[in-house]
């Protein structure tokens, strides 16, 4: 506990986003409203980046014959993808991968050109830079979950491809396709959980202590006080006051 | 404005500690609750991931010499980062880049082994396990902030050796050394900004509109109107509403 804690009210909402953060395949019809738009980006902007490189780049696809572009892209991609799946092919045809054509918004992220000039934190780790444009991408994904809005990160795409139909200047990397927009309902957990494709991981099988493999002496499952626990807060849900791996 | 839309000043929040978050190199002493330390990683857990593998492992480090030894790894990095550097060498050399034996816990993460099974979401963008892990030390690095903790992610080693160091398995790979603590104080902005390392990148520099370099048709400023502000809330500071790049 220290005097640089968020109150608790604040602090629930942090943890709900976090857990309530969705990859989204399903949209219904609808624009963005801009100045959503302009807050997410602006998220996003506030990314941490190695060195302060600030490597991101977003390129907002308005136009209707690039965004039918993209999605051929993908969805060749897509049928490269389960042919390479084996027997799991005919699982990887039937998922919801991508929701191009229907969200309201499209976006894509790539790292910018130039990178080999920042040493930085990444002498030895040059893939760093990519780092920065992911927690980026995080940013926005949940500012746009805080905002109602679902978002998708589709990475079934040819990178060269892609990167010749946006003129991408030579060095310059797309790294995701983002769908942006509104939905019914936010899954209740991942898609691919509810349809059988891979479950979570326990806390315990990926926390070790001192060296690879050997477990975290860390309590299975800590609850802090109730009397800690934020007032009028549903239970349930979020539950971040108690981090048992369910 | 959604249904679906989280309350505003749950919104505020989010946004807060999206712009509070900063890489932090300076820590005071003092062990971290493990109840706390408990939730981050679960922050981290629930991190997107591609294909759902979940590739992120985190190894608490709570043996004093292997402290010590991870610290000498990265000091001898920052040498040949300074090196490395050219004109900017002697600034490098001032730069505080890591609070490795300050802080009160120390995390490394790390991809795990085996991800070549993974397919889904990777077939021509293998580089996606480590957005994953990414996006998961940026949930535990927002969560770090609402806390009240401090968090650097050092990328100043030479990966193989800390590998080795870790009893790290073939095919995983070390990807950040992590600094969480307490602290005096929060940087008011990044600290290579402070110091004149760099400086934050205007919007419209990164973000373009349906190909690279061609200006977003986005409003460079969006306030949304005063009476939708949420209420009881300081002006200045986060500004969630008020998206100007300032």
């Amino acid at each position: 506990m220290t005097e640089h804690r968020y109150p608790d009210d604040d602090r629930v909402a942090i943890y709900r986003v976090i857990r309530e953060r969705r990859d989204t395949r399903h949209f219904r019809p609808g624009a963005i409203d801009p100045a959503v738009l302009q807050r997410l980006l602006e998220a996003a902007r506030f990314a941490p980046s190695v060195g302060y490189m600030q490597p991101w780049r977003f390129i907002r696809i308005t136009d209707p014959s690039l965004r039918r572009a993209i999605h051929a892209l993908v969805r060749a991609e897509c049928e490269e993808t389960a042919a390479a799946c084996g027997e799991r092919a005919e699982e990887v045809r039937r998922l919801k991968l991508e929701g191009i054509l229907e969200c309201g918004e499209l976006l894509v992220a790539a790292l910018t050109e130039g990178r080999e000039r920042y040493i930085l934190g990444r002498r030895t780790l040059p893939e760093m830079d990519l780092c920065s444009v992911a927690c980026a991408i995080q940013n926005l994904w949940l500012a746009a979950r805080a905002e109602g809005l679902g978002m998708g990160w589709v990475s079934l795409f040819e990178p060269d491809e892609l990167a010749q139909l946006l003129n991408l200047p030579e060095g310059a990397r797309p790294v995701a396709v983002l769908c942006l927009g509104h939905v019914d309902a936010f899954y209740p957990e991942p898609l691919l959980e509810t349809v059988g494709w891979d479950t979570r991981r326990p806390a315990e099988e990926t926390v070790f202590e001192n060296g690879w493999g050997r477990p975290a002496k860390l309590p299975k499952r800590v609850c802090e006080k109730r009397s800690e626990r934020p007032e009028g807060k549903e239970p349930g849900a979020q539950k971040p006051e108690c981090t048992s791996g369910t």
